[in-house]
């Protein structure tokens, strides 16, 4: 499929469910994911991050159940070549250092990246 | 100040209280004011960019009660000649297209940008 796929290009910002963070925190985590992934994909894949951004960076944010979860997309996400980005948090408010809160995934064809995470819910 | 102010470098992101958008919603626009912020950055303030990155890339997510607080808050920082961005919505879901959802504010020196943003509520 060419950059001009019909479905166009998205980012999805995986937030670890269990933690239950408040609206506040889950915003900063999953906008670091997405600065990350920008950085990570200007390196890897700059033509697609480019498609992304003429697309209106689309972007959307679910939510996983816990860890393991988190785990097994970011492996399938790799495995298919995407961009992929785990956040890990500082540990300076509500969940101790190095925990993983947040895993980004693209920017990547919607209709791969959907395969992935289609059947997550929105947060 | 020099870069390595003790202080150091941080972002924050303006969430227009008022359209009481779900978590998932407030997390994309946060996200993309984020993003946003970075790339004008890179171009206007690069120094500044890779200061705030080596600090762990600092952000903040706060509300504004309505638009006249956001617009305000932005006329302010670009006084101050801090980066700024407003994300427009695209309208796809929760609100009309163009409608202003979030202000972003940085990277910019700790102190410059809490004199600014430091009375909002956390998001």
């Amino acid at each position: 499929m060419s950059p001009k796929s019909p479905g166009g290009y998205k980012m999805v910002l995986v937030v670890r469910g269990e933690l239950r963070l408040t609206p506040g925190k889950a915003a900063v985590q999953v906008a670091h994911a997405a600065v990350m992934l920008v950085e990570a994909a200007r390196k890897r894949q700059a033509v697609v991050l480019d498609a992304w951004f003429a697309g209106g960076q689309k972007k959307i944010a679910v939510v996983a159940s816990n860890l393991d979860e988190m785990e097994t997309l970011l492996r399938v996400a790799r495995a298919k070549g995407l961009t992929t980005a785990m956040v890990e948090d500082a540990g300076l408010t509500e969940v101790p250092a190095g925990t993983k809160t947040v895993l980004g995934i693209g920017p990547g064809r919607a209709d791969e990246i959907d395969a992935i995470t289609g059947d997550l819910d929105l947060l």
